[in-house]
């Protein structure tokens, strides 16, 4: 026995040996919270944080960045920052480092061999490798939709989790760059399970604010719907944004003097450094209610070279520490965000509540980064209907089965588009802050992305509908080009809704035919019209397309499921003749009138027919004058991130538009021209409750050298009284009050810029009696600057850069790369009263999100094609919207199921509702339904979040939540999202 | 039996298993040619050899470089790059390094622990991590002193001989950067035991002539004395300067593309790369002889983030060898310089054979780096001071003993200074061409050296004296301030002379008596005068002095030894009334007769009354208008590198030079005011042969925006024809002729800066008759641009840099910062027959180079001291240098003996000499000696250098050296320099 004991040891330790040389098993892992190194609970605790910002795509490409290609613009390459951080992580087990961006981790992980993995295995078991954030990217607040961030997220949670299973789940929220925060990003961080947030940039006056009062660390309770603590994020502000402090920087791009601790060498200065350390940890932890601070020891694309960090911030560490003895009570240590949220946690204390948002970001009394809202507006609704195409992408994927990713038409994937929206939800991305050449690539790969898809999606109709005939996709219809249309004397047109419940959509093809016969899947005829193109469509799509009509029609589509119409030209006559304004000019169906000045041509008042109800109603369009940067209070120019009106009131494009007008039983329209570069279509379908206002805007001018912010103004009669209303991020809405804050006295520097605030899907303003909401169709700025008013950002092209970074003026050139970039894009107007708004906004703003896919086929449809088809057993009830519906596994399904309405918002619908998960699919059997966290890397069971208690807390607690009616019958509450891994049987 | 060797293969493999991943025992080295990688016979071979350039001081000084500190200036820190090479050579056995400055790997080392000092061995036993070159540093060539360059590289051969053994002996030497490459260096080389030398710069139309016709390989005959081929060294032209081809630069410093491997990411550009290559490959070959080819892969302080090299050269590689399998004939390879030439050698042909040097080096048709030959005179200066001041501190360190380092007056050391200076002789420190900062920091460092041998020195004296009085050094006798003599009644002289022979040396005291008694150590008189300081001396010396007069008189002193005098103030008269002109303008001793114009104050002429030979001689100063590089035919400015007059025709500074004169029987002076910033003495001393030009220029006035570069011209009726000569490094001497280069036929496009060439001790013009010799106290520049004429630059003030990247003008500005620098400085004069010149100008240089050291104790002698001693039993014959006497180890000394003149320079020296080693010293008993090679690094019995061919040689096989009489008689040829490891006993 005691021989047996002595070999034991000796195989023991033959084996730890080899595993501090190169690990060949890995233990028992140590990382999270219990990994964390100890501290001194009678000294100032100085967590050194290790970081890179590693921006996925910016000044180059999310792939020039990983690479280090491009060095010319800017000097970063990722691939040798991950080598170098794993080499120099080894070293020394107190060192740390954390992770964020999962594109970039993932781009290096597949290049890793084997030894190597099981060496960064190894380092994230012990906690020396920590991720944080851990999404594909670092996302944008202002201008992402939820679903995006959610997919992103999930994204990148999905790939830690399935490399390194627990030890690579992040426990701390890392957003230290975006310019501003979403009430709607701590939600859904909240409701991933994060422990805290921790973020570098708010408003300099909150901030000093903030500083004076101990507040920069507080309880963000992040949703008026969710009971607390569902949506309660522990938030800290970094002391220095994301930077080291002054002088500390020892990354290759910093110029700071290295620690010089050979006295046989010049410049000795140990002394020096140990006392600047001292003097700025005192002064920070003034700032701060705990004996722990954090230093952010990193920056931009840092530590490509690791090695200068960690070695000088190991000597700082002996040196500062090695004062201990002479009686200093600071200690310092490498840590993590983990670590330093523990002991914060640990203190016991109250923190201050956040109940409203952090926009907008100003850095400066006349920099307020509130153009980023607008900028790259076609980008941003590229981004949009991508998001769109990917939801489609997945529903069809999953119900299509195996066949969908390789089928009839070759080998599909929705994982392209996927990371193509990941990586456009980057808050230099989608947020229109990137160059040019950036944004190009990021468009190009949403087009990859949705190229892959479409193979996909033609093998899933294909299996569905029993027909393989070629499907055509007609991405301008926007711009009234679809070459199968055009030529077409017979197709038919499948029309894909990804929403759980019934749509109509008004169609609009571009033909060259001047009557049709429209069938639909049951055979019966569809009301339709031939109506002539616009002058402005015609001058925009060029010789791209030759249609000379629009044929338009109304589309009824299944829930998560397709329909299909067949189309045959009946006529071929000349075209219609051009419409002719009429008086009195008056557009009205059975909801809403419409009428316009007919002295003006601009729109006059709204009425909703069904309530009765009448605003006067004026809309125009206006140019702010883009600062240049040469007044006197301030050389902040207008450019990418800023907005800066050189002057607070706006030049009115036209006083007066020049009108024509359609009538018919379809549509009616009001075609306004203002100017050249500005033109509007005033749309009303005959069974639509919402009005259309389809913006045209560009190329815009800059021959007179002036930069242009262009807005479209709604003036109203209703009795705002300064507030307006804007939503976080297409979820939950925020009240705005112009020229004032909620948490801080506001000293307002910028009239207008200082008010804008981001939409992303709908802004209203109202009073006792109206409502106007505003849905659009991507996200924006806006403001309210006048009572009464409601106005939005729509385009913007600007000639100097704002001195952020980007070194590039926002002047979008367009295709020809001469003129200026055309927008199109629409508005939609509704008019309720206050409280049954939300009963159209919600479900309008849906539709918008998730909107129909057309494809077209050649000739009649084959015969035994399916015309018709839902997934669902059942349209969803109203409040319930389908999130997430995608493959995750072979067997198995991600499911996200969303409470669609705010508590309160509705009377009708902000009610609990529950839905059989069973019951749900027409063509899939649920075999069984775990619920997970919203980002999926964790089973709901066991989701544990560290409790932090506000300072103040008006509310008694939230009652207890009743349990779901079963396992599968599962009950939804205001503004929930529920997450389910399905486990499946194709049927 | 079986059972045993299978155990004993069982532990063979698990220490190699140990091996590879940390070394646990030093296996048989394996390094130097026997370590080179494998090559393909039949195909092109490129060889990639990894290296960095780190320059001892340029922009930065040396320990910022080191540190990477103040990388504001340039992004550079060596102690990264030193570590981040370490780890990557680790990760991969094929990969290659070479390091190359010793004053850098020296304080790497001295802070790495004994993990990584085994893992470096390691590296450095298995060839993977090459020493080449070795010295301290990089050095000069055109502006240093053979002394010099032999004592720095001596120091960092040693540093490597003791560190690392045989594996640490470089092979190659490796001047890459040097501007122009003196044959001086290529015999030091040769002599050191080098196999090859590499270097990047050569005169533009001497690199396109040799592309042609395939001579950038080549072998160097550096001696015109030695016998073939000790002084024959094979010489390479590195095809791209020392930097990587074009598109093929990976350090984080480049912004070449990186190798884009990964098919899933954009850019994919592995074929593009790989075709890049190839060609770029073809294209090089065309140039060489054989097919190996060589591509240096780095560049200035590249490789501190060696990952980004290494990763995509290892990709390089990989993809390039790859193409061998589809018919490819190129492989490339990883490789040193010493792998390469071990290839070429094999290669077995002939070479051209070179015998003059490469100066002067210009880039481009005005762009001639002929300026740093001059450039800051006063630190050129104050090196080659140093260098004669760490030639006493060895001596006396061996002449004192033990004592001498730890002794009454402290501890003091030899070490500091030898590393001062040998960080001096850097090619960006005496070369003058470094930032003013750095400069600095030299001429800080070489104080500080003087420093801590001032104390040895003292020591020492105290020893071999048996005085421990108080010892003064007066270090500003040139400008007449020495505290001490200018205020004490009565003090004594100790003079040490470093010669291996008696010299006489006049000294001018400042003094402020009127007449002084003056006795030697045998208590004799000596004669002596009291002579009133010139108007310029006291201009120059400013507040720092007091003295009016000085006291003048010739000592003697014995070999390597000291004498003392004694002087006492007789008389504190008013001072003397200042001299008078007298006329006819005449100066005379028993050697020389100098005649002046009268009527300009200029010299007129000079004549060897010994050799009953005369010479017109007229003298003035002028100075070229540096272009400010604004003219038609180039932009290039003249710089701190370059010299560029924006005309051929100097400015005259004064036609006529305002004079005065002294005359008594131990010194005759004429003092020349040309302006207030040139003035000259022009000194006969009763007892010499030569007559001296004591000049002080400066502040050089730049109000009129113009640079100015100063020469001194000597313009004689010696009918030169177009010929002149200056030494090489102070050795041997090359025949120059103007606008003409011995090996190709030269395009003179600058007729002045263009003739310009390095002059270190001395330059002459001769003809049949008479040669007038110029000996100089430092380096300099200079040329003969008319027949008859001499011309010597003596000071720089540039307004513009000359954009070679010091990105400074150089303007020196000296120590009030705001005035011009002035300096001061002396020519010495011979006028001989050519055939007796050599007798003349040997001693006389050496005497200038090694000049006495003064030092002073106040009051009488102390009656016990020894007031005269000689280190050596008798005095060196007079072809003998002593060049080296140094401390070794605890029992040894390293000695050198150099036979001073070239062959058949004179009748009376260039012959054999035998010198007794045993009978060297008077008070160190020699228990044996053993050769080395020049660099002491290896014995010289165990030298083996690789064998050459040249393609055309014109001499016989030299004659088979006869053995020396016995191992301690050694005999010395011309030019011949032996070294020894004396084994000693102090008696």
């Amino acid at each position: 026995m005691a021989a047996y004991q002595y070999t034991a040891v000796l195989v023991f330790s033959l084996l730890q040996a080899s595993v501090s040389g190169f690990p060949t098993n890995i233990r028992d892992p140590v990382c999270g919270y219990k990994s964390c190194p100890a501290t001194q609970p009678s000294m100032l605790n100085v967590h050194l944080v290790p970081h890179t910002h590693d921006d996925v795509g910016w000044l180059k490409t999310v792939d020039q960045y990983y690479y280090g290609d491009r060095n010319d613009i800017q000097h970063a390459g990722v691939q040798y920052i991950l080598d170098s951080v794993v080499e120099e992580l080894q070293k020394d087990p107190s060192r740390r480092f954390i992770y964020v961006e999962s594109a970039f981790f993932y781009r290096w992980w597949k290049q890793q061999n084997q030894a190597t993995r099981s060496i960064v295995t190894q380092l994230v078991n012990e906690g020396r490798l920590e991720f944080i954030n851990g999404g594909w990217c670092m996302s944008d607040e202002a201008t992402t939709h939820y679903s995006a961030v959610i997919d992103q997220m999930t994204l990148g949670l999905r790939f830690l989790n399935d490399t390194f299973g627990p030890c690579g789940r992040p426990r701390v929220a890392w957003h230290i760059d975006p310019f501003g925060h979403a009430r709607e990003h701590a939600s859904i961080f909240a409701q991933m399970g994060y422990d805290g947030f921790f973020f570098g940039r708010l408003d300099y006056q909150d901030k000093d604010r903030r500083k004076k009062t101990k507040e920069l660390e507080l309880l963000w309770r992040a949703s008026e719907s969710l009971s607390a603590p569902t949506a309660d994020l522990f938030t800290g502000i970094l002391p220095n944004g994301y930077n080291p402090p002054d002088g500390f920087c020892w990354d290759q791009s910093c110029e700071d003097a290295p620690i010089r601790d050979d006295p046989d060498l010049e410049d000795f200065n140990v002394d020096d450094m140990v006392q600047m350390f001292l003097e700025t940890a005192h002064n920070q932890s003034k700032f701060y209610k705990s004996n722990h601070i954090i230093m952010t020891m990193g920056s931009d694309f840092q530590y490509e070279n690791a090695n200068l960090w960690y070695k000088n911030m190991d000597k700082l560490i002996r040196y500062v520490n090695g004062q201990q003895a002479a009686g200093s009570r600071v200690n310092v240590l490498y840590s993590t965000p983990s670590c330093y949220l523990q002991e914060l946690h640990r203190a016991n204390t109250t923190w201050a509540l956040k109940t409203d948002d952090f926009f907008p970001y100003a850095d400066d009394a006349h920099d307020f980064w509130t153009g980023y809202f607008t900028s790259r507006p076609a980008l941003k609704r590229y981004e949009r209907l991508s998001n769109s195409h990917l939801q489609t992408c997945n529903q069809l994927e999953v119900l299509g089965g195996p066949k969908s990713r390789s089928g009839p038409f070759g080998k599909g994937d929705s994982d392209t588009m996927r990371k193509a929206m990941a990586v456009a939800q980057h808050h230099d991305a989608v947020s229109g802050t990137e160059k040019q050449h950036v944004a190009n690539d990021y468009a190009r790969r949403l087009a990859t992305g949705w190229a892959h898809c479409q193979v996909l999606v033609r093998n899933s109709l294909a299996v569905l509908s029993g027909s393989d005939a070629r499907r055509f996709f007609c991405e301008n219809l926007n711009i009234s080009v679809c070459s199968l249309t055009e030529t077409s004397k017979m197709f038919t047109m499948n029309v894909y809704n990804p929403l759980a419940r019934p749509v109509s959509w008004s169609v609009r093809l571009p033909v060259n035919g001047s009557a049709y016969s429209v069938t639909d899947a049951q055979g019966k005829p569809v009301t339709n019209e031939v109506i002539p193109l616009s002058k402005a469509t015609m001058a925009l799509r060029g010789q791209r397309g030759s249609a000379l009509n629009e044929l338009v029609f109304q589309v009824q589509a299944p829930p998560l499921g397709y329909t299909t119409y067949s189309i045959s030209l009946l006529q071929n006559r000349p075209p219609p003749p051009p419409p002719r304004p009429k008086a009195p000019l008056t557009m009205q169906n059975k909801f809403l009138k419409v009428t316009f000045d007919p002295a003006t041509g601009l729109l006059s008042s709204l009425s909703n027919l069904e309530t009765k109800q009448s605003i006067k109603l004026s809309q125009n369009f206006y140019w702010y004058n883009a600062s240049a940067g040469n007044n006197e209070e301030s050389d902040q120019p207008s450019g990418a991130y800023i907005f800066r009106p050189n002057c607070s009131t706006p030049f009115i494009i036209s006083k007066t538009a020049k009108i024509q007008t359609v009538q018919n039983g379809v549509v009616q329209e009001v075609r306004q021209w203002f100017s050249p570069w500005v033109s509007q279509v005033v749309r009303l379908y005959a069974e639509s409750r919402e009005l259309e206002l389809e913006w045209t805007v560009g190329p815009v001018p800059v021959e007179d050298a002036l930069g242009k912010e262009v807005i479209s103004r709604l003036d109203t009669d209703i009795n705002t009284s300064g507030y307006f209303y804007t939503d976080s991020n297409g979820r939950e809405v925020l009240e705005r009050r112009r020229d004032y804050r909620p948490t801080w006295d506001l000293l307002q520097s910028e009239p207008i810029a200082g008010n804008y605030y981001p939409i992303n899907s709908r802004a209203f303003i109202k009073d006792k009696e109206s409502q106007l909401t505003v849905v659009t169709d991507r996200s924006q700025g806006g403001s309210s600057i006048v009572d009464g008013s409601l106005e939005i950002m729509l385009h913007r092209r600007l000639l100097y850069d704002d001195v952020r970074g980007v070194a590039e003026p926002l002047n979008e050139t367009g295709e020809a790369g001469a003129e200026g970039l055309v927008v199109r894009g629409r508005l939609l107007l509704t008019l309720t009263p206050p409280d049954t708004a939300a009963d159209a906004h919600r479900p309008l703003a849906q539709a918008q999100v998730l909107q129909p896919l057309l494809s077209f086929q050649k000739g009649p449809a084959q015969p035994s094609t399916r015309l018709q088809f839902s997934g669902l057993q059942a349209a969803l009830p109203p409040a319930v919207h389908l999130l997430t519906v995608s493959q995750w596994d072979y067997d198995s399904v991600l499911l996200r199921l969303e409470h669609q309405y705010q508590s309160k918002e509705s009377k009708a619908f902000s009610q609990p509702v529950t839905v059989n998960l069973q019951k749900l699919f027409s063509n899939l059997e649920v075999l069984g339904a775990t619920e997970m966290s919203l980002g999926a890397n964790q089973w709901k069971s066991e989701m544990s979040r560290l409790d932090w208690r506000p300072s103040s807390d008006a509310g008694a607690p939230p009652p207890k939540r009743p349990a779901d009616p079963s396992s599968l019958d599962v009950t939804l509450h205001p503004m929930e999202i529920r997450t389910f891994l399905l486990r499946v049987w194709q049927s």
